[in-house]
This record gives structure tokens, sequence and C-alpha cells, in this order.
């Protein structure tokens, strides 16, 4: 039986008209529009022979029962950034519902294995700035006691616009009871980057997400007037900064799959008659294998101190942010590779640069893997995030069929 | 007949105490602390002979009638910036007032040629970011029209600040009145850079102010996601931005005096998770010499594009502002040179950096020169700004020893 991917195409098309406006779309966790969203997709269950709930960090989770209780996770999220794309997060559910479907009709509402689908909350982290909120409550990483303050740009604390939705953040523990028999989990998401399309390829294999060291670093040199103070008096904060802004480029370099960006810099006093005394930089650095990101951290930290030296600067760093690289499991990167060499004749095996729910199951032990579908341009976050409608459809049947192969991968645990 | 250098500083500690608080001094023009210095400064010259009175842009003119009614003029501000030091422009206002009180004392009411002491109206624009407000209208060098619409931070405009003064700005072009038989314009102002310091001297001759050239530069690349844009597919407006601010440094230092300064850059989105797609930067550029200034322009230009191209971004210029270099008289020159040497043994020839009220004397084709003593670590317009008092005492009385010189140099002309 095959899986409908051209109805998936078309309810995603349906989700983009009911949540999206003129700036794209605007399913921001903990929302109005996010809630219509879960509220339009619960509606497209009432046809299905299954059970579905929240858990306990709002994560819904669908459950059509099989034989045996070991479960098949298929997961995405239906948030989006404001002024988001229509395929981040919701082509992941939508070709999940429709593999539900299939499965469903074949074996005749009973599969030899259980099979769920999970609607994470909160992937994003748009409003409150805790992205995997849903994911990590479930995989059971991290306590929510240093999230609980957060606010988002109105004032409005996490914890109150939760309790809006029915989500009490003291229970969040109890979401990892959902882990119970879960065999393999299964992620279907656009690429987000220009990798896929610049090789003229559909689909890739997700060999895991990258780890990432997330710094600000400032760069402490002396204010002076630009007329008046000779070029060699100098403490020019900047000039230390843009020195590593171009290292940086030749530290990633080194490595195939690594990134080190430098999104943001601030110079103070920022005004044209003055040498810039102090320069706030961020740093964000990547790589699937944790020795290479180790490096590459150590290598920007002495770059730094030495441009600081040469500078007659002081430099100081403080970290933003970190996560270990999370590589997906073995096998199910061999059948997914399998599958889309089966489906598209040509397989890339690709780490993720962004995060994913993907990454917080897998860090909870589960089997894991995902696959990317081209993004064209490699732009999301966008409201001209956007894939060829053939290569949707390619990427659910690709998907529906790696499915079937983790089906038979969790059959073959059993025995 | 020796000037009286310690009354001058203890002047200065005078209008410190009544004019600056914990921050600094506070004597931003057209507000009332502002007014309450001028007030202050008028009470002084209640003991001498002389007439003074406002001009049509509200430059006060204190006038010493002498034999002849060519002018020596000896000119400065009492206007500061907010949190601004004791002595930028203080010091020239009080230096002159000791020299006008010593030659009316030694001429008994009457020297040989008139002598003047000018307290130029807004010399540092630090309200309405227009400097030099009230030597330029004296000289005539701008129209006001294009500043008339200027408001500060609270939107009130510059129009209605001044008029509160009981400055009408429609009557600003009778200020270039007040050019009437000025023969010679003197200017005495600390250095506000590291130089004289460096070399262990208290005293330079300035031999112009520097031309500028101030512009808005645009790099223009792509925005994308800092995890899964490989390095080489990035479109980086801040790695472009950072060469160009390290490249102006080699275009300056092609060059003795030259100075070249990046003191904005802002990132736009600048978020640490994305590529920098569009990066504002400033540029101010500064020499004496006109050709000098041209090619270090247009080799900042031509790097900008090459550093474009190869970061697959374009570029933008767009001109903030400029002003010609404005080389200070030759015979005043050498007569401030050999007064330094009598009175400090050694003297040093600098070009200024900062603009000052002298340059738009000059530009009226007054013969002008300045006078720079030492500052200490080059700091200015900080309350921290400050001088040796040695060194405060031996520039009032090396001053007054060129005022000397200036009016045998203008009796010279009339002959």
């Amino acid at each position: 039986m095959a899986v409908d991917a051209k109805r998936a195409v078309a309810e995603l098309k349906e989700l983009r008209t009911l949540t999206a406006d003129d700036n794209g779309a605007q399913r921001v966790a903990w929302t109005d529009t996010w809630l219509k969203a879960r509220e339009w997709f619960a509606s497209k269950l009432k046809e299905l022979p299954v059970e579905h709930h929240y858990d306990a960090a709002g994560n819904r989770w669908i459950t059509l029962q099989g034989d045996s209780p070991r479960a098949l996770v298929l997961g995405s999220h239906l948030d989006s950034v404001p002024n988001g794309g229509w395929l981040d997060g919701a082509l992941g559910m939508l070709a999940g519902l429709a593999i539900v479907r299939r499965i469903a009709d074949e074996y005749k509402d009973r599969p030899p294995v259980t099979v769920r689908l999970v609607d994470f909350a909160d992937e994003e982290g748009a409003r409150f700035g805790r992205s995997l909120l849903g994911s990590s409550a479930f995989a059971g990483t991290s306590s929510m006691e240093a999230d609980r303050g957060r606010t988002d740009k109105d004032g409005i604390r996490l914890e109150d616009a939760l309790r809006r939705c029915g989500v009490e953040i003291d229970r969040f523990p109890q979401a990892r009871q959902e882990q119970e028999n879960a065999a393999a989990y299964l992620e279907l998401h656009i690429e987000q980057g220009p990798v896929l399309e610049s090789r003229g390829l559909p689909l890739a294999v997700v060999l895991g997400t990258k780890g990432v060291e997330r710094h600000a670093i400032t760069f402490f040199g002396q204010e002076a007037h630009s007329g008046s103070t000779p070029m060699n008096a100098r403490h020019d904060a900047l000039a230390a900064t843009a020195k590593l802004a171009l290292e940086i480029r030749a530290i990633a370099q080194k490595h195939a799959d690594a990134v080190c960006t430098m999104g943001s810099v601030k110079t103070f006093p920022g005004i044209v008659t003055a040498v810039v005394g102090r320069c706030e930089a961020t740093l964000d650095q990547r790589d699937l294998d944790a020795h290479v990101l180790a490096t590459m951290f150590r290598e920007a930290r002495e770059a730094s101190e030495r441009f600081a030296q040469e500078e007659k600067c002081s430099v100081e760093w403080s970290r933003i942010w970190n996560i270990e690289p999370v590589p997906f499991h073995a096998e199910l990167i061999r059948l997914c590779d399998e599958t889309i060499r089966e489906t598209a004749g040509e397989s890339l095996r690709l780490p993720s640069g962004p995060l994913h729910d993907a990454a917080e199951v897998a860090r909870a032990g589960i089997p894991t893997v995902m696959m990317f579908v081209q993004s064209l341009k490699g732009i999301s976050h966008n409201k001209i995030e956007d894939t060829r409608e053939e290569h949707l459809e390619l990427a659910v049947a690709a998907f529906d069929r790696l499915a079937s192969k983790a089906i038979v991968f969790i059959q073959s645990g059993e025995k």
C-alpha cells in the first residue's frame, strides 16, 4: 500500500492557509495560533483508530496500538518562529500523519509493533528563548528550574504562558514516562541549508546533530578621539575583533563539516569619531565530532588572546550555551541511507547544524535517525522557505519506506 | 608685565565647581548650565575696560579698543560635551581673559592694536550634532538651512532652542560683520591626544586642522543559519567589514600623521545563530594634506569593493560629512614655534585631528594659529580629562608671549 504523499502536501497547504499571514507562519508555541494549529491537527485524527493525549510537558502523543507494545515513534513539531516558513516542523507532522494512515490501512488497524506520532511542544523556543522545550522534558535532560523565570518580550512569564495552555511546569518530569517502549525514533525535516540543492540531490541521511559552543566575547581597549589619536597609540577593540572574525573561518575550515560564526558585533561608544573602546561579539561553533569542537573552541580562545595582546587590549569570554554532539543510531543511519538510494537513486550523509527534537530523543538513549529533504536557497525561518513539491512528495514516500524498515528493525530486536 | 597664569587656573577651577557634577562638565550649548557659565564669565569682565556683546549667532565678542582698529582676536568656547572635561574650550577662554587683563594693565587700557576675545557658541555640537555652529556663522562658510530642522534627543528643534537663548537663526549671516578688522586669530587648546605626553613635551604649535572624509559603508551579504550553512556557501557581510577594518590601518600608516578610524559596526540580524546578512560601518579619515586624504579615501573605497567581491557581497558608500584640510598661517606658525622654544625649550609641530573654531576662522581668510598643551593620557570629552597644573600655567604664559608677538605681527602689517 502506498502512502498518500499528495494528501500530506495538500494538508501542509491547508495548515499554511490557516496559520500564516502575509509575513509567514505564525504558529509560535503557547499562542492562540499554535493552539489553533494543534486543534486542526486533532481534527485529522478523528477518522483514525488512534488514542491521543498531551503529556506533562504539552507534547501530544498519538498512538496506534500494535501487537507488540514496542513502539516506532515518528516525531516533529507544529510550532514555528514568528514570520516563519510553511515546512519547518509541519512537514514532519503531516508526513507522520500520512504514514500512520498508511500503516493503519495496511495492517487493518493492528500493526505488528505500536506506531506513535509525537507533536513536540515549543521546539523553536521563539517566544521564551528556550528551544527543544517539550523534547528535553521528554528526554529528562534538563530541569526547568533555570527556565521558570523566563519572560517574553511583553514580560509574560514562561510559567504563566504554559499554565494558560494547561501545562504545569512542576509536572514536567512526568513527561519522561512516554519513553516507555520507545524502540526507534524517526524525524523528517527540511535541510534548512544549501548543501542538497548545491549537489542537485533531493534527500540526505542525517548523521547526528552537531555539538555547539556558543560564547560572548568582549574585547576591552581604550576609547579615544578618532582625530587626535595616532594609529600606533590606539588600543582598538574593533581591530582585535576583526582579526578574530576572520580567524574563526580558518579555524573552521581545517575540518570538513565544521562551522564557526560571528553573528553579532557591538561597538562602544560606537560613534564615528571615536576609536572603539569596547567591542562585544558572539561566537557560535559547531561540529559533529566532540574532539573537533573542543579543538576549535581552544583555538578561537587562544587566537583571541593573541589578538588582544597585539592590539593592546584585553579579552573576556563568557559561555552563553553549549551542547555536546549527538550522533544518531548506526543501524538506522544505514537503513535511511539505503532507503534514500532505493527511492532517489543517490544519497548524501550530512550532519545537522541546526538542533532538532531528534537530538533530545537520541540523548534519552532511543535509537534515532533523521531524513533531510532539500531546501530551496537554503533559507528557513522565513516566509520564503520552500521546497519543490516533487521533492516533498518524494520525501514523504521515502520516509514511509524508512518507517517500514524501522518496524522490521524493531521486530528484529525482539527476537 | 607678567600674565597672571595662576589666576587663570584658579578661575578654571571656579568654573568647574560651578558647572560640573559627579559625571563631569555639563556646559552643553543652549542649556541653562551653559548660560550660567556665560553669565559667570561676564561677571569677570566688569573690572575691565572692555565692551562686550553677542553677535547674531550667539558668539560673545569682548573688545579692548586699541590705537589701531586692526584687531588681534583670541578665541575659544565655554560649551562642553555632556559629561565633559574641565579644560576643553574653557582653558582658551580663561587664558584669553588673563591676557586681555595683562594687556589692559600694560598699556593703561589703550594697546597699540585692538584686542578682542571671542566665546564661540556651540563649538561641540553636542546637543544638535552641528559642531562649530557659531564660528561657521562668523566665517560664513555654511548656510543654516540644512541645520534648521535638527532636533535634540527630546525632539526640541535647534531653531527653538536657539530662540530661547535670544538667537534668531535667520539673522545668522549678520555674524560675518565681526570679521571686520580681524588681523590675526590665536587659540590655545588642550591637545586631546597622546602625542605631547608620549614625547615628554608640554607645548606644540598646530599646523592646521586635518581634512576629514566621513562615510557610512554598508556591506550586503546573505543572512543564513549559522548551523546549516557551510563556510564556503556564505555571503558574510561581517567578514568583508572585518577585512576593511584592518585594511584602513595599513592605508593610514603609509602617511606620517594620517588617521583612519572605524568607530561603529552594526550587524543585522545581529543574532548569535545567523551569518551576518548586512553590516553597517562608519569610516573617519583625516589628514592635513588634501592629496593624502583623497588617496586614502580612494584606497579605502577600492579595498571595500575588493573585499565585497571576495566575500560574495556588495557594498554601498554614503558620505556623512567632509571638510577640506585647513592649514594655518605660515608666519604665525613660525612665531608660535619660536614662542614655545623660548618658553619651554623644545617645540613640536603637529596637525590637529579634532576640528576647532580656529579652522572656521582660518577659512574666513584671517591669519590663524593654535597652540596645544599636553593632555594627560590623551583623554578628552570625559570627566578624567586633565593637564598638569604646571603645564597649564606654562601654556598661559607662552600663549601670552605669542599674543605679544602677534601684536607686533599686526603692527608690521600696517606699515
